[in-house]
């Protein structure tokens, strides 16, 4: 057992959110991870409500919680009112300034998660009263800015320390075994958001063959890259891009937005068409950097525990 | 006391090398961090060979190595030999292919450290040989690529573990305190090289204002860039860049290379003046995402005991 402020404050048993991943988290994946110790989110991601409605009618009782993407909060007014409504364990906000959300969260008596990518960002959350923050790394899988985890974990810590002590702090970006939890525990965090590793456990929605693509790649086959939002038409802010796994059509593509900007409505027609068959040449799987550390796919229940135990094993070596 | 593979096989107190630094590091810095426990070395870099010489006979007796850019000795094909005469405690390789250099090396019986940035360089400079591989992730100050220390220490970790077993690994990137230390032996590395951290120790050879600088900064006001070696004339393989504090002279051209190259001669004569008077508006000051961290300068000495007491006290954590 890996105790922390953050299982205390959480009521988990272990110190390990699964990340709201958009499209590859429902509530399958959350309340097995919820199951399993954790504490697991539903990908909220684009603000589809009907689509999220139906992962909290799949959760059913277990408690989990919901990620949103902050920069859509501003296009879809009622979608924060309509989440707040299936009471969530906590709310995941990133990839925004949270300010104008914060009222309508405290006051429905719900924790407030501010994921962040850079200092600035993180020291303006902590001051908006944010209860926990998650410091993601450029090696996260999915949307992420260019900080890393070694650096930006610790310097956070710092200023927690100093400015708002209950503020809870977790590593994102790059864990995905007992290993990264382990590191990011003496970094100065009280635990971690894992999406990759989560990704690749069998209650995800995720296509197999994108799974097996991950699993045969190695840590440098993967490239934050533009390409996969301008060809499903996300208006994504100019500062952030996707890690995903490199393939034929980052290749063609990544240096030439424009070119693909001129053909995308071919483009999108086979890059979606080969989402839906599992064709990892042509649709990009969304992983990080840890891509050669995912070996296997398996329960979330059984990914959890590898973690912790590797960890609390990890915990006890004597150097000497 | 931390003792691991790497402390045995080199014979040193601490797990700690001080990189090989261009400029910053010379037989000063490397006698103090040696005399402290850890492993100095001078930073031969671009191999005026007049200087390292003269770094050499600072050091006197003290066992320090020495620091040498992989695609510089293809240029000075003498520099090796002229290096290796002078019986460095180790040979330490970065930014190229080591195969060439390999033999005359090995058969001088001097330990080598290859420095890599990538997975596909690590299993390269393994199956070569080399003693101890420097996973080098994109926090890094100075030059590097992309890929981020937290992940690509436990992959090269795991290529070692099952083909190499005796190959030693340090984590580089990031590291500036007792945190980062216990969070690299976690991830599965035998030790840690720093850089940033000892540029600011006393005994660096860098102007006190570019140590203010960095001292002001947080991890958001660094970048990784090439038009340092466009101002200094320096022809670095495209893959590398360098990692420096932005300033204004960053601010103007790191998204106008074309425009600086036009511009390059009057612009090096403002950018090196600066540099001599410690100017770090124009000048850049070489140092990693882990700005932050840096608080002070002081003697070698002390920055490794600070961080040896931080990390021994860290991993004797009891999370329960
Ligand atoms: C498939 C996938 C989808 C993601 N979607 C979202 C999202 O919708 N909202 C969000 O805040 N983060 C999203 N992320 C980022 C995660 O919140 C988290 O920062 C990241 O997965 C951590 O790095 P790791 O993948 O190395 O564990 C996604 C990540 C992945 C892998
Ligand atoms: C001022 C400075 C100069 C550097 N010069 C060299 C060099 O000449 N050769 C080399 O292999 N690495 C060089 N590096 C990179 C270091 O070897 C090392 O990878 C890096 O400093 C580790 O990251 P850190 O700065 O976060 O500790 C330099 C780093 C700094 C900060």
């Amino acid at each position: 057992m890996i105790t922390t402020r953050l299982t205390k404050q959480l009521g988990i048993k272990h110190p390990i959110i699964q990340a709201p991943m958009a499209f590859a988290a429902g509530g399958r994946l959350a309340v097995a991870t919820s199951n399993a110790g954790g504490l697991g989110f539903i990908g909220g991601a684009y603000g589809d409500i009907d689509w999220i409605t139906e992962q909290f009618d799949i959760a059913g009782n277990q408690r989990v919680g919901c990620g949103l993407i902050t920069w859509v909060l501003k296009e879809k007014t009622d979608l924060l009112d309509q989440v707040i409504e299936r009471n969530p364990a906590a709310l995941f906000l990133s990839f925004g300034d949270p300010a104008p959300y914060i009222k309508a969260i405290k006051s429905a008596n719900i924790p407030l998660i501010c994921q962040i990518q850079t200092f600035r960002d993180a020291r303006h959350a902590i001051d908006l009263g944010a209860d926990i923050i998650v410091a993601q790394g450029a090696e996260a899988g999915g949307h992420g800015e260019k900080r890393t985890t070694f650096t930006l974990v610790p310097e956070v810590a710092d200023y927690i320390a100093k400015h708002s002590p209950d503020t809870l702090l977790c590593a994102a970006g790059g864990i995905a075994d007992g290993r990264g939890l382990a590191a990011s525990l003496m970094l100065g965090a009280d635990g971690v958001l894992i999406g990759s590793r989560f990704w690749a456990a069998e209650e995800a929605l995720v296509h197999p063959k994108m799974w097996q693509a991950a699993i045969d790649a190695n840590g440098d086959d993967t490239l934050r890259t533009s390409v996969v939002d301008v060809i499903r038409g996300y208006d994504w802010p100019d500062r952030y891009n996707a890690r995903v796994l490199k393939n034929d059509f980052t290749d063609k593509w990544h240096k030439n937005i424009a070119g693909l900007k001129t053909n995308v409505e071919a483009e999108a027609v086979l890059w979606r068409e080969a989402l839906s068959v599992g064709d990892s040449k042509i649709a990009n799987a969304f992983v990080g950097e840890n891509a050669a550390l995912i070996k296997d796919v398996k329960p979330a229940a059984d990914i959890m525990s590898d973690i912790v135990t590797q960890a609390e094993s990890l915990l006890k070596t004597e150097f000497n």
